[in-house]
């Protein structure tokens, strides 16, 4: 088998088999086949698509190309939610506890990343105490136990993934479904988990700008899941603007508990609601959506969510006190309004405007070496559709510098005021299931 | 200027500036763009194609990455003639003395390279003494004094090309119009000539296996000439069958010789008067093609051609005497006859098995480290269309091994006898102007 043939196979147009995609990634990953032959391979793919058995394959290739984690020790069916990102999005802090108190075994492996704010672990990182240096062993003993634990990426998951997102990242084809799709799935499918829930993030603060992208990326998604046999389903959510009020790590932290005890923002409570009805009915702890729906809401009000939110974070060293008292986070020095400068309707929040504004508050890495500052960053006081009087305010931003001019500026390029009255946009637009 | 944003502009079928396709070759060529961001370009050019602006520019990027012949001491207008390659095309041999011979200036750089024969420095190096190694002002004043030369390829001609080749050639870009035509042109460009004449071979044994996708690549390559002010026309000439009768370096030379007396077989003697007019014209020699016809079959009955043949030879350390008495050439010691094997016409006769017939004896190079024979080869006895008869001679082999088993076996699967008369093919089914 020669690269030059499987390249021109799928520049006509023709379907790959299992054994070709398996060579390719393979011979890959292994350096036999050089970066010029995959990044020509991943511009005819970008041009000729992959058929949904194609995907499906190049999938478990990347997922074979590396370490793949066991979780067969843990007991019940392990349910994992992967958000395609977007500004200010808790939902997993909220949803390992919460669906955990209803016996789904959450067993998280998150990172750190670039990007707004910090990853799954910087934020929970806000709690004192808390850290995820724990092994396998553990970790696995952690959710038999408690129902959940997080633990830190392995080295060496997905490795054909690792190489091929960096090429592709430079030769312009990034923006491939079925690039995207099996590099999403590869790296999800490796992690173990035997259900997955994807919530795929669209408007102008996601990578999928419209309702149909994003389905079609959803769809390339939930076949991979089902196709190699994992229960994979899809919900389809607004990123027009953050999802919450708080973008930033302890303020996301204070944001879940407060979520956890019925009392966040209406619209992540209703995604934490949507996503976890689906987590609880794929780990078959309820018999329908409505039923698990109604399970949630009630760990929610019966406080049983936050006493789990509670063991999780001491069983990773965590302060638990925390939840019962939030000012025990790392706390900012400075706050400051931004006013609205006119009476109106907010009628647009462009979510990547916030994000950089939290960026250069100190609360994301903009490199790899940057500092991520644990306490600061913004509460939105006004979402897209409310009312909002001049010298009202839109944004609390929470700092620890006294010079913000840069990120008030940021704020307000990112606000729009109308004089009419604006609807709130739709929250979830579609579910997808096969 | 970042290579990854022009290979997304081209990826989304946006028209390149002179100074982004400036700025692609320049840092390719240099090595600050990498093969793998060249890949992901030339499969994009692939699918999207290059504008007749974007596909010239290309062309001059190319041709500025490296030397370029300067031409300039040679008075007259220098007409190159290029072909897209076959088996058996003698016409070079021919074309440099024969349009000499009326005065236009033939400036030829050439080379041997891989194949079924040798490249026209292996033919001409079968006249005993010949050499190419002159330097580029002995060239030059030979061209004024003779109106002929032929000298080496310079090392450093279209280095971009020449490493974008290599590379197309491992990533299944090579059949890519735009690319193939700026890769032909550039050399062509590079190599200082003022007019071009292009033979552009259409059937089973060329690269271009239809008429249309022959007159796509002429259009491309005319187009390319003429929009950088080089004066170009392209002949669509067939290839389903061998060109004449002789394959292999000796017994071409001897073809040419043949051909310059008006001796030579009727389709390469008709293509040579074709291509020779189109250069005669193009250099201002006539004023017409017609007159261009008239005044080149006056050179090869009046001995003009054989004189400037002979002249041409010996200016660079060639036995002329091999013109008059051709047993002077190196000669096979062995001769075999191919005989049909029954009655009918020949229907058919695969270009590419009778040019791996000559390869197989030696007139070729499978690779670089090949050596060729000069002495060995096929002559055609019978072409498409002619009547045979059982027994009759279809084919002579020259060889210098008496076991030429392998080679009889290609040369039967060649050839096609039906029972029913053919027509001759036809030999040059366009010109292409514009």
């Amino acid at each position: 088998m020669r690269m030059v043939d499987l390249i021109e196979k799928k520049r006509d147009g023709k379907e790959l088999t299992k054994e070709e995609i398996n060579f390719i990634i393979t011979n890959y990953t292994n350096g036999s086949v050089p970066d010029y032959q995959m990044a020509a391979f991943a511009m005819a793919v970008y041009f000729q698509d992959m058929t949904t058995e194609e995907r499906a394959n190049f999938t478990l290739a990347m997922v074979e190309s590396g370490d793949q984690i066991d979780l067969s020790g843990i007991e019940g069916i392990k349910v994992d939610k992967h958000s395609t990102g977007g500004v200010g999005d808790t939902t997993t802090l909220v949803l390992a506890p919460l669906v955990a108190a209803l016996n789904v075994p959450v067993a998280k492996m998150s990172g750190r990343g670039l990007g707004h704010t910090g990853g799954t672990i910087d934020k929970l990182e806000a709690v004192p105490g808390f850290h995820v240096e724990i092994d396998n062993e553990e970790f696995i003993s952690l959710v038999n136990k408690n129902k959940v634990a997080v633990i830190g990426q392995s080295g060496n998951l997905t490795p054909a993934d690792k190489k091929l997102y960096g090429l592709r990242d430079v030769t312009a084809t990034v923006n491939s479904i079925p690039l995207i799709a099996s590099s999403i799935m590869s790296k999800k499918i490796a992690a173990g988990a035997d259900a997955i829930v994807l919530d795929v993030k669209t408007g102008a603060g996601a990578f999928m700008k419209t309702v149909e992208e994003a389905e079609e990326l959803a769809k390339a998604m939930v076949q991979i899941g089902n196709t190699v046999g994992r229960n994979t389903m899809a919900v389809i959510s607004d990123m027009s603007q953050p999802l919450g009020f708080a973008i930033g790590n302890a303020l996301e932290v204070k944001e879940a508990i407060d979520t956890l005890k019925g009392q966040g923002p209406e619209d992540l409570e209703e995604l934490c609601l949507t996503l976890g009805s689906h987590m609880v009915y794929l780990a078959k702890q309820a018999e329908s959506l409505e039923e698990a729906r109604g399970k949630l809401k009630e760990v929610m009000t019966n406080g049983k969510a936050l006493e789990q939110l509670k063991t999780f974070l001491s069983a990773q060293g965590g302060d638990a006190s925390v939840v019962d008292d939030p000012s025990k986070l790392p706390q900012a020095k400075y706050t400051f309004e931004v006013d609205a400068k006119q009476d109106g309707y907010v009628s647009e929040i462009v979510a990547n405007e916030i994000g950089t504004a939290a960026m250069l508050l100190g609360a994301g890495r903009a490199t790899k070496e940057s500092e991520i500052d644990l306490a600061v960053g913004l509460m939105l006081k006004k979402k897209v559709g409310d009312q909002v009087a001049a010298g009202e305010s839109l944004v609390t931003i929470y700092s620890n510098t006294e010079d913000v001019k840069a990120v008030v500026e940021k704020i307000h390029a990112a606000y729009t005021v109308s004089s009419e009255s604006v609807t709130a946009p739709t929250l979830v637009y579609k579910e997808i299931k096969e």
